[in-house]
């Protein structure tokens, strides 16, 4: 679904990633895991995700405390896990301000 | 691919959509060339996609000039094909400008 963010300025977390072959059902859990505790966190706007060979999910935020936050809680919990070896081949993480939206049939 | 950006600062348009049922092998064809022709235009930087019930495509830019040049293009080119409408039961568009990035597992 379309995130239903507020009007920037507000924050994107573009997290782009490539999958390995293991264990896609525990890394399906995984990736739930960190949706429902995204939306728990203070500051959060909204996520967006899809995957082909791809991976690319967008979590939108109030302020950079608020990613940075959320960036220590995703480290500790993939470090408890050894996630990143065993989960991603590869992945890059943009961090932006959103400056301005535009949408098409989008309720609001 | 995860894109091959830059240094930090550059920009990024997160495009986030829900297609319609509509003529899946010409919306394909017309996503590919869309693709192609960003390839093409004075600073662009990159571009990453990818599409289950919601598709997500990023691109990067190197200005904000470059952005509004190509957003010209893409509405030219979708009024002749009538394609808004047609393609996509809703969008949304957020430009974002990248402060920051890590990545692991990327060549560089």
């Amino acid at each position: 679904m379309i995130a239903k963010t507020p009007q920037p300025p507000y924050y994107a977390v573009i997290f782009t990633s490539v999958r390995t072959a293991l264990e896609p059902s525990e890394y399906g859990q995984m990736a739930q895991k960190m949706e429902e505790m995204a939306r728990l966190q203070p500051g959060y706007l909204g996520f967006e995700s899809a995957r082909n060979d791809l991976g690319i999910t967008v979590s939108y935020w109030d302020s950079e405390e608020a990613i940075r936050n959320w960036k220590a809680q995703l480290e500790h919990r993939l470090a408890q896990k050894m996630g990143k070896e065993r989960w991603y081949q590869s992945y890059k993480v943009r961090v932006a301000h959103v400056e301005r939206d535009y949408d098409f049939g989008v309720e609001s």
